[in-house]
């Protein structure tokens, strides 16, 4: 997508040297925009860890490409076991997305038996692109398929007043590598002319609704109004939303989703007001291993600081200025689970789906084989 | 209550000269404790309109000492034409809190019919104590009936663990006058041994929780923990919230509640989990003319600036820094309304009812009288 009108992934092969990887450092956005060098495992788990990247797709290419960077540089004659060290290095680093997990087993599959160091940091790199390239597709495929809601909607309001959408945190292509998630649809029905005006969630702590998403929406030229976390359930009730899209970072066989925290509090709203509430992602985020989400998805606590302070611009610097009194704590939850009754469907790159155990399975026959409990 | 130990409240008459009333200037709270003097009606609707006083029942009193001002401070011959003025300009300040206009018609009420400058004076301010210590004795009362709540759970979860009670925004003594209305029971329940912990949503985007609710708490000693308004679904689905209890700025007389945008949410959290969810007031904050709360309580649009800049402490300093891109705009409900269907109880100075035109009637019998539609 565009940034300053030229055309960008959020994590590329350098240019000219391909033993670097590139990304996008998204923690001063929107206010600074800044490349970052990964040259190493640690500099790549440091970027998940430390969110310079985030949003579980590129989570996932960021693993992958960790992976690669790890047999390139590793000292050890045991190509398997330097492997191993990288994988366990990356799955501690967040644990609530799948697709971390998902890219750094693919890799490990793709290598597994191979001890010459030059074939396995190859494989690992085809692997790391062929993640990447898939991720791209698939949110293209996504933006195919939830625009079909947007056509529907528009059949029923007309082409005069605009669709609007209501999105929590940042599903957009800089969670993914290109197109997004969530926005994905969003961006397809803007391309095919429809009328789209987008309700953008902050999504504190980390405010990645009101930096990161109005950011893109912005570049895009899409209408968009950042608010509150806490005005979606007064605009419901009020009739100015007309569809929920969100991303997720894991969803179960039958349909529950986690995703950034206060995501379930929408969908109860959206339930409480009749309107449809979807979730989009690719099978990457899919774990048909679990069942029931707000039991079985480990959630992720985070440092009490970022509940205590906030990043912001003042006079072309970025601060963070805290908001608590010195001697209260705080917590920080970083992800909640949705139940699947709360939502009407979910936006895949294989089409939309019921949020339930036969209609993921309808979608994805081949994983019914795979189930291990 | 205690601030550094000493005993506050949050408005007064200024010792040794009755034409000053003072505030605690809550803009920059908790990190600058302000006391600031309102010598004139303007003062006092400034106060009013850029928040240096919030909260329904602070709005009331200081309206009603804001009476007292023009009135002492008029230069025309003609003081019911002049008190007439000066109720029309403090009514527009703030359109959701309905105490703001009980408290302004009850001083109207008191000089009615008077043409004396001095006894209207005199009466205005006698109007405005009474108001004043009505507000006490009220959320006194109030902790003490919701007090019976917190004994409830206690008897069931036993005395060693807490019970966590989670409140949105400041309904506090510093949005009251002493003891606050959502907080007196908490308060009560401290003072009784029994053991507590509150949930503080942060409370967006004015922040009051984080800012003046955890202050409240941490110079009551009451154990706490700030979250961000996006976690309260997540705490309730994982048995984390005992009891809900929320101020309200107007309750219709069905038992609607409006309060800080976000409560609605919380409420909905609060119903899907089968946790009990109170509103507390005192029943200036009813307004018996209204039925429908989603339709008919009109809801303050304030300044998009609150959702872009957002305030905290730096380095001794507070600084507004900007959260938003520059081409962003954003949106800025500042109250929505709870369907009485969500409420399991209103605690009012009175005892607790349900929230339903037949619970409150029965509390508010004299009320029936009243209602003109």
């Amino acid at each position: 997508m565009l940034i300053d009108g030229q055309h960008y992934r959020t994590i590329w092969l350098k240019n000219d040297d391909p033993t670097v990887v590139q990304i996008i450092d998204q923690r001063n956005l929107p206010h600074e925009f800044n490349i970052e060098d990964l040259r190493s495992l640690e500099e790549a788990a440091r970027a998940i860890k430390e969110m310079h990247v985030r949003g579980a797709p590129l989570i996932g290419s960021t693993a992958a490409y960790g992976m690669y960077l790890a047999l390139l540089n590793t000292s050890e004659e045991d190509i398997q076991s330097a492997a191993q060290s990288a994988a366990n290095i990356l799955m501690a680093t967040r644990p609530t997305a799948v697709n971390l997990a998902h890219a750094v087993q693919d890799v490990l599959a793709a290598i597994s038996g191979i001890s010459d160091k030059e074939e396995a940091v190859s494989k690992a790199l085809e692997t790391a692109h062929l993640i990447t390239e898939s991720s791209v597709s698939h949110c293209r495929s996504i933006g195919e398929h939830g625009l079909e809601l947007f056509r529907q909607i528009q059949q029923k309001k007309g082409v005069r007043v605009p669709i609007n959408v209501l999105t929590h945190c940042n599903a957009g292509w800089i969670a993914c590598i290109d197109y997004g998630t969530a926005t994905a649809p969003i961006y397809a029905a803007h391309k095919e002319g429809i009328n789209v005006h987008v309700w953008v969630d902050e999504t504190r702590p980390r405010n990645q609704g009101a930096r990161i998403t109005a950011y893109e929406l912005a570049q895009q030229g899409i209408p968009h109004t950042v608010i509150t976390d806490n005005s979606g359930g007064h605009l419901m009730q009020h009739g100015m939303v007309d569809l929920v899209i969100v991303g997720a970072d894991r969803v179960t066989r039958q349909g529950d989703a986690a995703n950034k925290i206060g995501t379930y509090l929408k969908a109860l709203a959206a339930a409480d007001n009749d309107i449809p509430f979807y979730v989009a992602l690719p099978s990457s985020t899919l774990d048909f291993q679990l069942r029931d989400g707000v039991k079985e998805i480990p959630i992720e606590e985070r440092n009490s600081d970022e509940v205590h302070y906030i990043q912001g611009w003042y006079n072309g610097r970025i601060y963070k200025v805290r908001l608590t009194p010195f001697d209260s704590p705080a917590g920080n939850h970083a992800f909640d689970v949705t139940p699947a009754r709360l939502i009407d469907g979910l936006i895949t790159e294989r089409g939309i789906c019921e949020a339930s155990e036969d209609g993921i399975m309808e979608l994805f026959p081949e994983q019914k084989l795979l189930i291990t409990s």
